[in-house]
């Protein structure tokens, strides 16, 4: 497998980009890197034989308009796109402007046919493990035809990655009941119940952290407060434990004897050890980074880059056969 | 100061509503509480002096549809709403049907001019202490102006209850930049951007937890998701601990020790503590309390109610003089 890794976006490019797709070409001896970005930045790196480099003259930056991209078709996100295009790289990775790299999917590779929207897969911690929330930014706002498309992305996708038999489909909502929620979350209701998913009915905020479900339905403007809100949440009370930890001495000595035990529980809620989101509908791999990523966060996307690879998720997206919604 | 409390709604009524407003009777000698409810509920106490009974013969169900309010004019959330808008009490407290109270207080009290829908003020726990988040679940879908409209309501709200001199207010979005969020988003952003508040822009999920402002700014579908998340992801979490912590002998040991300080942090943590949300945008003081609420929660609901009362929030409320939002 191939890999486009566009070293240029990110908070933290290209240094710890460059870091994470060294650490990966080292494990995973069996793939290839393409590392697309400016010569100056490269050229000072030596590579491993499995990593190669393609020089561009362009970026976008993270708060830049989608407009500029025209304007800038020898930027990293652009070119990267362009190898998974034309079969030189299996899959682009990112951490720069999701907008960009949203038009650029869309642009170079296109919509994949029912799809009218593509949508930001994440995968979010829970106590019953690892479930797909999406839209997970993408679409700040959507018809109900889109949140019954997603439905449809999410199902494939834990079926052909994660291997769920009959992936349990949710649909985030203010109240559990039918009725409730706006105008087109009621709609989509009835068009995923009537559709031919295990769609479990309504699900409240508080039900995401318990994973009682495999696929969450929601449109991206909730879909990015629930995963920045979970993000933050956690980070906070994590600190809260720590300032508790050191109150006094009684606890300090706890403290210590605690640490092991709590630094796993750690990792299970921190957010960034889980990778990149694939961009759902588009015709070909591009995966999402927060545009945060460190070295490891990196890492994590290219071993969710290879799992849908390995397990054909584009392909069997193309093949879906999905009904048309029933319009309510 | 008195209290009509609707004794019929909510997931523990009547028992914790009763047991609550005893507690609240107890401990306030001057204030008085009306319990309304049904006779054969009510007839089996004995209250202190400070508490009456109002019987009524109808209740609304948590999950019934507002509609059958019309043939529920001896429903308790119906009396207790209209002993407020006689002047018999001087606010309302119900944990029932968040809808019925709702359309009972625009029945009954009537909108505040210039508003055009009510919202409900929810008090969320930070680390930097009580932060206002509305509309916490009144509206579903909203307009650019009723969002303008949350922002002066919450201004006075933080102004006049607790004191805030010069209130930020935040406008919650999937990005900070101006040009993110919903086509409702980024109107109401420029509206209250040109209007008379101390606006901080917007806000993303993950800034929630932190409580770098006073007053945040949403519909009432995100509203009540954060809510629910935060609640649902703060007792994961805490459960996430407690596991931790009897995971092995060595960590039971530090567990012991560590105790005192993490049940200070749970209460911190505990949404429950934090009482009632008023309805803001109506002509009187209705209390919106958690369906699941216990006696404590209306206990703190209460105090909620007190406060609003003690400085003359409605009053306030209907003195704002709001210019019209610029239109974009």
């Amino acid at each position: 497998m191939k890999i486009a890794m566009d070293v240029m976006g990110g908070d933290k490019a290209p240094g710890e980009i460059v870091k994470g797709a060294l650490l990966a070409a080292e494990k995973f001896t069996d793939m290839e890197f393409i590392l697309v970005g400016y010569e100056n930045v490269l050229s000072s790196y030596q590579f491993p034989a499995n990593v190669s480099c393609r020089y561009c003259t362009q970026m976008m930056a993270m708060d830049e308009s989608v407009e500029s991209l025209r304007q800038k078709r020898d930027s990293s996100i652009w070119v990267a796109t362009e190898l998974v295009k034309r079969g030189e790289a299996d899959a682009v990775i990112s951490a720069g402007s999701t907008g960009a790299q949203m038009a650029s999917a869309l642009l170079i590779l296109g919509r994949i046919r029912g799809i009218s929207r593509p949508a930001i897969g994440f995968m979010m911690p829970t106590v019953a493990g690892m479930r797909l929330i999406l839209d997970g930014g993408a679409n700040a706002e959507v018809e109900p035809e889109q949140l019954y498309q997603f439905a449809a992305m999410g199902e494939v996708y834990m079926k052909s990655v994660y291997h769920v038999e009959s992936p349990r489909i949710g649909l985030l909502s203010n109240g559990t009941e039918a009725h409730k929620g706006s105008a087109t979350v009621c709609a989509a209701h009835e068009m995923i119940a009537a559709g031919p998913f295990h769609f479990i009915g309504n699900l409240e905020g508080r039900d995401i952290p318990f994973g009682e479900y495999d696929v969450l339905v929601c449109d991206g403007f909730t879909g990015n407060v629930v995963l920045k809100l979970s993000e933050g949440l956690s980070k906070m009370i994590l600190s809260l434990i720590k300032e508790a930890l050191s109150s006094n001495l009684r606890s300090k000595l706890g403290a210590a004897l605690i640490l092991p035990s709590l630094n796993g529980m750690k990792q299970k809620m921190d957010y960034k050890e889980h990778g990149g989101a694939p961009l759902l509908g588009v015709k070909g791999l591009s995966i999402v980074c927060h545009g945060s990523s460190d070295a490891k966060a990196i890492y994590n996307a290219v071993i969710r880059a290879r799992e849908c690879y390995e397990n054909d998720f584009v392909g069997k997206l193309s093949q879906m056969d999905l009904p048309a919604p029933t319009q309510p």
